[in-house]
């Protein structure tokens, strides 16, 4: 006879595995996307404008760049504040007491991935140097990695500089900070020169304001003008629509802009002439907002394009087209367009979690994820589903949906990533697990498929995706292993 | 000439211009749909089951219901427990130290929704009443609203009873209390008889559950099964899904479902039989998740229908079609599938805010409304648009959003709300303006068409409503100015 | 050859040595006097006076009596509030906002002292009973300690009542409590015949106050008046001083004084008749202040008499006579006076303590204790000291001392207490050490003289101090270890 | 016929004069004595002694010298920490986590007394500059007034200093920093030869400690040692014998004690040769601790002899004498012993309070200070009392005391201030009023008598307080006001 305490723990084990075959996955899964790097805005302009405003605007269009913190350094009357702390925008700024304190010409702004262990306020951007009175004399924010910042580091502390983050933004800052004897200008044309890596930069001194990017172009960085006075940088383009900016253009690789103190307007110069634009083509693919335009191509098009163009490589009989949200949604629509296979908004997201990793414990994390997605049983029952992913990464959460779809009575099920194997890591500024964990790193796609539990699993081709793009010119590396930086000696930094 | 003074105060008013004009909305717009309710989960088990941690995944997936505040109460070994705060679920929670303290056999939650300066914690749910030792010996969480709330805390005040709250939900508490000598179940028959309105409870004593809903059936309320000892009553079904319940029924209009100490399960009990079922339509227009199913229709299903249903009563010649997120999305979808005009996910939503009204100043409320909704201009530019929404309030949203259409250069806008014109308030737990406010009470179809200044308006037609919805066993209050409860003498109850 | 590191070691040992030897003492000697019990006050007035600010003032003149703790109960228009906190009485009050709200016509309040760990706001005073609606509607402050706790709570838990302190203080609220159907006054008589031990009591309902003594009159308690309608009632005369109340009489042994709602003015009732006194000695030698004046008579002449008498006791040839602060003073002088050996204030007290308990760590508390009192050493060297101390307990601050005398250089060491060998710990409100830790049980007087290094050790005889006081109607228990009322089965209470 | 209202009028009024006549205090009186400076301290070692914990023992000894705020600078391995706070020194160090961390082998602190207002953190010392990667390299803390710091203020800033906080001490700081180059050494010296008025320092550089005293040593500074290699600079040498350190010297006028990196012990250098000693008489008659010995003087014997010689210099007749608590007790032991009237230590002080100005707000400020002083009236009443305080500054707590003996029933009342009439303002580091409110500058000694209502009163003669002090090198200035230096173009400088 079973008696009470075993009849429990039968009841609680059934509970589980129902919860969990269901609709749960399992913790890992919250790193499945690759993940966001960071956001970086600036704005400038010859009249008191209250850029901190604006700049909270900026960040808030750029807030899925980064979730765990934000900060903002605005220049008044030659003065420079930061404030910056853990938390989304709207959060960070809400309680400002007097924030017309903080009006001024200038102001740049950050919001900050990274993964967790790491959320210690010394790290949070835009990072500052002080002179000798307690003064912010330099202030920038960074979007990147630097391949070379452990050299740079170890030279700059035999000089004597003392490094408070772990960070390697720093040293871009200490950098500049050396240097800036040498004038503006010279002082962050000797650093580019020193720092190798992908690093979209916007920043201020006291009476100055400059943005720079990397020689490859690696990271975003668009320009764009609100009046003939007013300029603003930021990693794309939805952040001069949140202020009311024109965009002008993207800013070049190898190019600072620079306003000085005698002339009006914004410079530009070019550190390095004739650099190949490399921009990273994941931000096409997952990170960059769908409104958002990039080197002149827009995100939502990139996307709607990488579904019919899947359909074509590999077309497939089913009855309903399901996108996994949110970067899935336009290439299922696009694959649907281009099959005539019905799109079905289906797989329910709840929207009331930032994004997975905001949650500091592993145990709630665990729950939060498993509550992410939901199906819409009745639509998927004795279906044929075509799940239309951006990519797959460590393969644990399409292993869980998979399962979702299963459980709610999908026929077939055929999977298709709209971009290529990931089979190496990130070094330019994105948070990819190393290749042990990289799943198709470690499977072929046949592997993969039976793995899954699918009918059929395709993965966007190479060639396809550079035919979308429109040219070569863009950072495959996760996908080829081929980097235009070299990964360096010391690769495990931390993104920013 | 003109000085440097009025040239600068014209480039900020050009900015402003360009701002508002653009993407920007004003204050008001917070307001423009019809405000949630709130959610309530309640959880009976025979075992120590984690029931704390099981109402927080419910009260998430009901979070879309409200988002001031969450609170739970749990029945442990015979002690009741009470944590509310300001806040999300994955706020409130994810700081609670010693979970394992809140283990018990029962608990029941609330996601609460209030307009701003109520944000009192004496609102707050569940709410409790004590015994002279400081015990909690009841609680509840209740979502709806009374019509009758006044004369009754008058008539109990005269007896002696002091309110703590201004919420209508505290007489509900104190009608059962009062009468609980009777026992419960008898006591929460003479609370029903007593309190008029709409009211979905769940509810605990020391020892026992319940849950139970008003004679109209107004608010949802859902009944899941974990096990065959193990209940779950809830808003909508979704928080079943939530906790690896399977749906059982829909609680019935006028019944209490409960537990007694004595047997095992959980009892019915009709308090009037033959009740008529005449839940909120709005609820499947606009409050309900997607994947809930209420009264066994599937809501994303019914919206679906609606966005195909108002193609044909008004068909159009256009380019694309476009659902304002979210909830105008499915209907987009429906207008495509049943026009062939393309649908296209081109109005981009930014995800990093709950609901408009979580901000609390004013001045920062105005900078969010502005910046929640972005086009994606090329998909726009010289296209015939529809835009489907789920309901015009005030027409504000409406008209900022045409502009934005415009302004991104669309060629014909036609709109279309696939719910019939809102013509008065609700009193029955939906937050909506008062008649003043309501477009429709104040201009015919044709003025607001000028007044949104679109090629085209359609409504949903009532006939057509009822149609999808498969019965005028509804709540359609707010379109007819029929209830099924009088309004009562003093109607400007707070919601819950 | 002597390494470095043991010459390290070898200068700390050094210096520790040093310090210690010099003007520090050991942790124990924070209890080496009998601690403090607690402090009581009430006001009443039939207008409404700021009772909320008076009992400030009257607690903070009772703060020697307990520095933990303190709270105010508030009667305002039919309602109770209650507001009480951990720290000094200016500490707790200096923050209240709106401090009118408080206004009233009667307050209750309390000066709490206990022993660490115990330190939980459940156990602070005056507790509070609450209705079913959550409002206060009876409140007490308690100084004194029930023999007959433990078997009442068990009475009263089989009845049903909730504990929630661990204070014996509950036990006396939820007797009245119990008994308040019968009248006010009836309930407390049950309440007094029901209790056994030492207390002293104030305490309001919604629209009365009260205040009772037990039948021994072992705790102080003193009745003031401010005018022919506003009455005070105190542990001692310095809190009616304080309010600017005159000094009326002390409430009698086995007397309660209450207001009735249909009467002006104060009422007495007897609960028995022709109780006999039996004050605490220790009032007098120790806890009191000086200026206080308990049963007729003042404590600082009792303090100078008890030096007189010990200089006839027992007469020594010396050059100066020093007081160990505070307590030890008065009776230095006196000692002075009768001898004609000079009275020299040469023993500095730090002020920036309250007592040494209020640190919370016990490496902190070691700290502040060692530098709580410093010599002046040219007042001191070469001279044959008389130090006078009000009592010795454990015995290790008397060891302590006498080494800071020896080490500044004092010839000769002639210690008196002004109080009789203390053998027997106290069950009546006072927190001292259990019999094993009270030096005098354990060594005569010889011994003691010995372990202190003392040239001479004296203490005030039984039959001077019954003189002092002018009569034997006190409780000696700790000299004598004859109670007025009997320790009770389970003496280990906390005092109040 | 008189009405209610007016009834509780007469009868609030006559309450409040009750207590205002009793025992209560005008606010004005918190400031009735000069009040206190601030207090140094400092300790290096070249062992790694807990210097962190010795400097909060250190400073506990000095906090009568201040108790708004404390701070302390540790050196520990080359980095320096700084930890200030608002409050007492038990109260800032008591919740420090791994105070290990702040071992090191240098400290210094400070114990801030300021005027209400100025209580903003950037005020509290040890202030610290940094370099411009954010560390500390130099930290001072100090006592005293400077006479010219605006003018230094203004040529630093028009060099490019930018000050933070309002006190002149940062004044000496930023110019130490400004030399630093020059040296160590070198660097104060520059300052000392900048700055003029009252400094006792104490600093430290990431690896030098240094103490300074300014050309008249008007502010204590000692010099101790605990062993061979450990040293300790303190404002009184009470802070010596907290920390187990033997006295060596003072620390001459003009002199720099220091250490080297090079050698080990402290070095030291005079700035000036031959420079007059003229330390504050006040020290001595108010602010030192008794136990302290000041420039090798024995602080409470000067107290005593005050008292004795203002006996000699007017006797008088009568039955008690009492000392104004606490500076006034050892003055009137002195009386005593000189005219053989006995001391009665019957005016009892509330120990439960700082001193007066702690308390924020004017309105409890008020009534602390009324509760400071209760008399013991039996000891009073009748007799002939002789009155002694350490001085008359504004006369308003005289009056309120003289009052207070009166109620209390004095037949006569003989008041003696043991310093001269106060004539003048300090300019050189302590709080006086300014002339206006002196009231010894606006009233004969007759007047003042008559204007205390008292039958006698008596200053110290000028020429009596020389002789108790030995000499005439002292800073007399608010006696005399003729000061070592002159005030200044601009006297209304904070004090430190």
């Amino acid at each position: 006879m079973q008696d009470l305490e075993s009849q429990k723990k039968q009841y609680l084990d059934q509970f589980k595995d129902r919860m969990y075959g269901r609709n749960l996955m399992k913790s890992e899964d919250m790193h499945d996307s690759p993940s966001e790097e960071c956001g970086i805005f600036g704005i400038y302009s010859d009249m008191d404008l209250d850029t901190f405003s604006l700049s909270q605007f900026g960040l808030f269009a750029l807030q899925h760049r980064g979730q765990e913190a934000c900060g903002i350094s605005v220049m008044n009357k030659g003065r420079i504040f930061n404030i910056k702390d853990e938390g989304l925008v709207l959060d960070v700024y809400k309680n400002i007491r007097e924030p017309e304190t903080f009006m001024g010409n200038s102001a740049i702004g950050h919001t900050r991935y990274t993964t967790a262990g790491d959320k210690k306020k010394y790290n949070f951007q835009p990072f500052f140097a002080k002179n000798e009175y307690d003064q912010i004399i330099l202030s920038i924010a960074h979007n990147g990695n630097l391949t070379n910042a452990v050299e740079l580091k170890r030279e700059l502390e035999a000089e004597g500089v003392v490094f408070k983050a772990t960070s390697d933004s720093e040293v871009i800052l200490r950098l500049i900070q050396k240097n800036l004897d040498l004038g503006l200008r010279a002082a962050i044309k000797a650093t580019m020169e020193k720092i190798e890596g992908a690093y979209s930069v916007v920043g201020m001194t006291r009476n100055k304001f400059f943005s720079f990017r990397d020689f490859n172009g690696i990271r975003p960085l668009v320009l764009g003008a609100i009046d003939q006075n007013t300029f603003v940088a930021a990693s794309e383009s939805v952040a001069l629509d949140a202020v009311g900016a024109q965009y002008v253009r993207d800013i070049l690789p190898g190019e600072i802009v620079y306003t000085s103190e005698n002339e009006q307007g914004l410079k530009s110069f070019l550190v390095k002439e004739n650099c190949r634009r490399r921009i990273c083509a994941f931000e096409y693919i997952y990170f960059a907002r769908p409104d958002s335009t990039l080197e002149g191509i827009n995100v939502h098009e990139i996307r709607e394009k990488s579904g019919e163009k899947i359909w074509q490589q590999s077309p497939v009989d089913a009855d309903i087209v399901i996108g996994v949200p949110d970067s899935g949604v336009p290439a299922a629509i696009g694959f649907s367009k281009a099959s005539g296979i019905p799109f079905r908004p289906v797989l329910i997201k709840n929207r009331y979690i930032g994004r997975s990793f905001i949650v500091p414990t592993q145990d709630m994390r665990e729950r939060i994820v498993n509550l992410k997605l939901n199906p819409i049983i009745s639509e998927i029952r004795g279906k044929r589903v075509v799940i239309i992913d951006d990519s797959i990464v460590r393969g644990t959460t399409s292993k869980r949906l998979v399962k979702i779809m299963k459980d709610a009575g999908a026929k077939e099920i055929h999977f298709r990533s709209v971009s290529p194997p990931i089979i190496a890591p990130c070094y330019l500024g994105i948070d990819t697990p190393s290749k042990t964990d990289l799943i198709s790193a470690n499977m072929t796609a046949t592997e993969l498929r039976d793995y899954l539990g699918v009918d059929s699993l395709e993965f966007l081709s190479m060639d396809n995706l550079k035919e979308i793009l429109g040219s070569s010119d863009h950072c495959f590396g996760c996908f080829t292993e081929i980097y235009p930086v070299p990964p360096g000696p010391n690769p495990d930094y931390t993104d920013e």
